[in-house]
């Protein structure tokens, strides 16, 4: 097992390995697991484990992000405190990131905010959504408008489960496991790249914890997400605008793969190096569905809504080489020529 | 105007005096006003303060506890969005605690939060809800039973808006300035239960300024509720369950009157000093609505889903004598007797 600590405040580990949801103790009194429906039988056997411990119910959340919306989460406020919930309360998720974001900021609004765990079950919520303490709800204007910084208290990831999972969750997942080797550390992309990685890859767990680590860096220099943490989010905002005009067709890993050769084109148009070789590799490596070729004007409306544009336009995330990301405005007619690009050069069918 | 400054990172101003509308300045380029609908005049002047600086957009908001549900939550955020509002853009509350728990916790939640000030319109507003930031909407189930922590920019309390009122509303509001004064400042107290007090009183300001600098003392010392800030809970467990059983009906001011006598029957039932003459004596200043007699059973299924609840029992906060509150579990059967002294004494109607 690898175990990383993040110096937050309270500070809390991320643990990495096989086997681990036998060696969950959490010390609290009153337990709610609030689980992906699809994962019942583990949900089952983690109350089991949680339950010499204390009370534990169950509550079983849509699978993806399904889940996001505001009429699950104000049921899932309502069975809390109708099962009796106080403030000696805890919340664990189990699931992959739409159910961590949902039962996140439930936990972090429910009596203004009890402690909260993940067991992140996709390779997508070990590497992304397990660290940082973002959570979040979408509005049918876009995703994740509305949520909460709330730091987990612990984070256990037990790979053996990524391994019952389809091979398209995988790859999918495997999005901003590549991002962070872009961001900060190519050698991630290289191993990415090789033939056959996959659930069953010998060195998994030091490549998770690796690109664990380069998120962590971030989240404990910014946990507020005002500054350096920002690059977090490269390939982000084409591929939120992508997931909402699909209805959220478009898994999430599979639009930030868009999203990701999307910026690379933006960054070459901007004057920067032509990285869209590595991202179209990762294309090739994923095999996302079909890039529905929208008209600019469509993406355009989300994109205005996206957290990162203000009142002067739209912040991108963008890489002057690799792992040297940058942030800036990119004037309109370059994000519209970069969309003619994408759509141009057959990215979704090579 | 008297400023008292709270030293809370990052520190921000609550300003109380008169004529203070024509004086704020807010340095956002976008700014929602959310005002109390029943102030619509009020608030159409404010944004015409407001508008030199930036867009100013109002959402006018149901008066009272009606404002603090989940629907209007989510309709406040979609509206946000629709607007074009981001992360440059500012939340301004205009109106009693309602308004600002529902607009703070809409401040605290869209785009994982923006900056918030405050116009309190309502006595209760300047001495309780404006300071500290809490912000809270309700469930079915009870009171502020969802939120966040969120502290203001800044606070402007306005005291000829208080002369606007009908005298009911500044009665019940003097509950939370009298329960300063028994937990901190008894001679705030002494100075409520002069002949005459009122929104015309000549040292209102004075007054209300010393009992912000109560709360705002036990605020900064705490400002995630989790030590010494428990103490302004006084009279709030009986208070909050009167609310919900009368679906709001009654004021919560009246019901803090209501939960003050019931705390100070409690302390004296604990063996502490009997300061029921005081709480007594406010509730004939005040003249609250008539008390419902609920069967105990009723009222205890509320009070045990407060948020001072856990699986241990009911934490109360009691009076040891004045200005001496102490945090501590009220065992059942006193809670019970002290339901049927404040029913048994004709408390509501004397």
């Amino acid at each position: 097992m690898t175990t990383i600590e993040l110096a937050l405040v309270p500070k809390y580990s991320v643990h990495i390995g096989y086997g681990l949801l036998e060696t969950i103790k959490l010390e609290h009194q009153n337990i709610a697991v609030f689980a992906d429906m699809a994962l019942q039988g583990v949900a089952d056997a983690l109350c089991r484990v949680l339950e010499p411990a204390g009370r534990v119910r169950l509550f079983l959340l849509p699978s993806g992000e399904a889940t996001k919306q505001m009429s699950i989460y104000a049921d899932s406020l309502s069975w809390l405190s109708s099962e009796g919930f106080g403030r000696d309360g805890a919340i664990l998720a189990l699931g992959g990131g739409a159910t961590s974001d949902l039962a996140g900021f439930v936990a972090a609004t429910f009596l203004r905010g009890l402690p909260f765990y993940i067991v992140p079950t996709t390779l997508l919520a070990i590497v992304d959504a397990s660290v940082g303490g973002k959570t979040a709800i979408n509005l049918p204007e876009g995703k994740n408008l509305v949520g909460a910084f709330h730091q987990p208290s612990g984070v256990w990831a037990s790979l053996e489960l990524l391994s019952t999972l389809p091979g398209r969750e995988f790859r999918s997942g495997a999005a901003e496991l590549f991002k962070h080797g872009l961001l900060a550390r190519p050698e991630l992309c290289a191993k990415v790249l090789e033939p056959g990685f996959g659930p069953h890859t010998a060195d998994l767990e030091e490549i998770l914890a690796r690109a664990v680590e380069v998120k962590a860096e971030l989240v404990v220099r910014d946990s507020q997400d005002r500054g350096v943490r920002t690059v977090l989010n490269f390939g982000h905002t084409l591929a939120h605008a992508l997931e909402g005009l699909t209805a959220y067709e478009m898994p999430h890993g599979e639009a930030v793969a868009y999203g990701m050769h999307y910026a690379a084109l933006l960054s070459e148009l901007a004057g920067f190096a032509n990285l869209t070789a590595w991202t179209r590799a990762f294309l090739d490596y994923q095999q996302p569905m079909r890039l529905p070729k929208f008209p600019w004007e469509q993406l355009e409306r989300f994109i205005k809504r996206d957290k990162k544009a203000d009142s002067r336009g739209v912040r991108y995330v963008l890489l002057e080489d690799l792992a040297r990301p940058c942030v800036q405005y990119v004037p309109n007619h370059l994000q519209h020529l970069a969309w003619e690009r994408l759509c141009g050069d057959g990215a979704e069918s090579s």
